[in-house]
């Protein structure tokens, strides 16, 4: 292994050299003017990995293609990685705030020592290539790899991934794997790596409450005619009870307590709730009482209203008693929820509670279940070892409020549990001008993603 | 009173080509390029009430002019009625749905005898004319009329009385009077007359509840923020009981029940609650349990939601966590409820239910207080037996579940209680193409008149 990290140090700069060759490539997947670009990038990682020693080829979408590349030389017994990343950048809009050109890759000096500046310099490029070195490192040394890898670049993240299931579908034989690595998430701090081993899901769902055939006079009628908004904001007022617990019969079945291990996991990170919420002009916990505040972040399930509308909306006021009112919720679920259960389950206790004359009607969005790496899992173990290793403290374990579009993807379309362990920082500017990626975090990176290799395959 | 009942009789031919005469100018109030029109009109009831002996003259206000005429023989011992009509009529497009020329009025047959159609028939010419031929009677027959008489007549009804309030300060020591009668109501049905002896008041206010800062994305704060929707749903949802009494504290303070004649009156009005709601798609009184259908309409305060918005309202689903959540409020008041005392008790019931995080900002609307006749005030007393004496049977003593301005406007400028008392039907399609007055109506109307006329004064 020594040899193999000694590699990574020794190449770093020409490490940075190939990454900024990927970062001068304006590879902008939302502006089709940049679609040429696109392919460009495609055709450099395409090209980079076979330079390598992978067998690699674009795979044509409806959209961008994506690149699949192939390096089996480890023999039906080593475990099959697959790697996921994206080879397309966000905008560089607006380009008045960059101290540089975003698309020609700066090394400057930062607090935490020199930083590379460019759009894609962490997200995704700068995160790809770190992996790359590192498969770089372990072929220079050994002429092969630990492990059976497979890597898939796709073209569209930043667009909202359009052509991504189409891939997935069209090849799917060729991504079988054990499981999945996503290098696209970030450290929890400078010092500390982590892995991110639980999303919660998402269910999407719109009550429309329908009342009188009409907009009525609220002085004609009001007092003897249903009114929808207020019918509707008495049953949503009764969604939560006084301590934040949800109250649709049956909504919290499956849902498991955290694991012991994780929660105390989880009470070690230092995570300060009223600096969280100080951000935002908040400054109390408001889900349910009795769970922490990370608990109520990433591993208990929420029913929230993200929108409602119904009657009069403009200036001043207008006596009127309105035909229809509407809400839109999300159910954000954890693992053992069934979206299709919570829904069902939402619509009988709106249903339940229809005054006499109200008539409701629902309209389904998404739906996709919680997602959570199991403790046990051997990706896993391997990958605390590893981290551990590398940055000498062990790997924060933590969860994600919000769904990844791609692991809920590789779950559908190829049955794969993901590994979300990535090198950015917080501060890094991801979707901003001047984003950057510590070199500190990308050379530490690559000799972790060189342990993870290595890992994986012991 | 045989004398002029006759009279009236015997006038009707004439009255009708007056009438016609009044409806033939085109005063539309709302459309600029009918001011001239409008004026005529003025112009045209001053001349004709001055030709009746009255002193009449036109009152300039930075709108439309107000018609003043006063007829004051009956000397100072007699009653002082101020008489409230308009001169100005509603648009009256779209002509297409017209079966004649809206200012050239036709006298047609219809289920109910003959019919007078033309814009204005009834809203408010008709009703004007037939208590000004009433007057003429009273004054051909006696050379004088029973009361002190000041009519006044508005131009700018139909576009929301925007000079009105100015109208009556300036006019103020003019307009001393008893109390006032508007003819611009209608009867309960073609048999029987109706008195409208109460208005429901209004107060009206806007809370807008503020949680975070800015928007938050639902996933990654979702379960520990606030949600504004959420609160503001929670405490609206508690306006009201199952029983769909108000919870606000203070309430009902100074509500009284309807008084028991009214009830026994009301309840003999054979009002079809069912029949009234299937109009607009709805079958259930909603409003308070206990109470009848028409003391929900006429005699109890609401406490109605007009408008509700925050977050998300386009196509699909947003998960977001909005900053801000609003909802527009009115009460319905009744005599006895103070506007500023309800606005503010429901402030206290928000601002007391307010989760920790959540602030609430509250805007106010206008607001005013129920209004009732006595059901001892003399010219109430009057007005019924007069009616009944025309008619054969008892007027309908009717509530109103809404405001109507020019009442407010009269308590609030002159300090003076007003007598609803008017001919129209609810077919008769005021503001709506085809506008009739049945002539029987017309008729009726103006003997109606006569008796009323004598009646203040006996």
């Amino acid at each position: 292994m020594h040899k193999i990290l000694d590699t990574v140090d020794a190449q770093l700069e020409t490490s940075l050299e190939r990454l900024f060759a990927f970062l001068r490539i304006p590879s902008i997947s939302a502006q089709p003017v940049h679609a040429p670009d696109c392919r460009r990038a495609a055709e450099w990682a395409r090209d980079m990995l076979e330079g390598m020693g992978f067998t690699a080829r674009l795979s044509e979408t409806s959209g961008l293609p994506g690149v699949i590349a192939t390096h089996h030389e480890a023999g039906p017994a080593a475990p099959h990685v697959l790697f996921y990343g994206h080879y397309d950048v966000q905008p560089a809009d607006p380009l008045a705030l960059w101290n540089s050109d975003p698309f020609d890759p700066q090394l400057i000096d930062g607090p935490r020592g020199k930083r590379i500046v460019a759009r894609g310099a962490v997200d995704d490029k700068g995160q790809v290539v770190s992996f790359m070195e590192a498969c770089r490192a372990h072929l220079t040394v050994n002429g092969k790899l630990p492990v059976r890898l497979t890597v898939l670049l796709e073209g569209e993240e930043e667009n909202g991934s359009p052509s991504l299931a189409e891939l997935l579908r069209k090849e799917r034989d060729n991504l079988a794997a054990d499981f999945v690595l996503v290098a696209d998430t970030n450290m929890w701090d400078f010092e500390t790596p982590a892995i991110t081993t639980s999303l919660r899901g998402l269910a999407a769902v719109e009550v429309r409450l329908h009342g009188p055939s009409r907009d009525l006079h609220s002085g004609l009628f009001g007092g003897i005619a249903l009114n929808p908004i207020a019918a509707l904001v008495k049953i949503l007022g009764e969604l939560k009870d006084d301590a934040g617990h949800i109250q649709i019969p049956g909504f919290y079945d499956g849902v498991a307590d955290v694991p012991e291990a994780l929660a105390a996991s989880w009470a070690g990170l230092g995570f300060n709730p009223e600096a969280f919420l100080g951000d935002v002009g908040l400054h109390s916990p408001a889900g349910e009482q009795g769970q922490s505040a990370l608990a109520q972040l990433w591993a208990r399930p929420t029913a929230e209203i993200n929108g409602i509308y119904g009657g009069y909306q403009g200036e001043g006021s207008k006596t009127v008693i309105p035909a229809h009112a509407t809400a839109k919720l999300t159910f954000r679920l954890v693992p053992g929820q069934n979206p299709q259960k919570v829904v069902e389950n939402f619509e009988r206790f709106v249903t339940e509670r229809l005054p006499p004359d109200a008539r409701a009607e629902f309209l389904h969005g998404g739906a996709s279940p919680g997602f959570a790496v199991s403790p046990d899992a051997g990706f896993l173990r391997a990958a605390q070892a590893a981290l551990a290793a590398e940055f000498g403290k062990p790997a924060a374990l933590i969860g994600s409020g919000a769904s990844i579009p791609v692991v809920e993807a590789f779950k559908t379309h190829l049955g794969l549990d993901t590994l979300l362990a990535g090198f950015g920082l917080d501060d890094d500017c991801i979707h901003s001008p001047n984003e950057k990626f510590e070199l500190a975090c990308f050379h530490r990176g690559t000799r972790a993603h060189a342990r993870l290799l290595a890992a994986f395959a012991s």
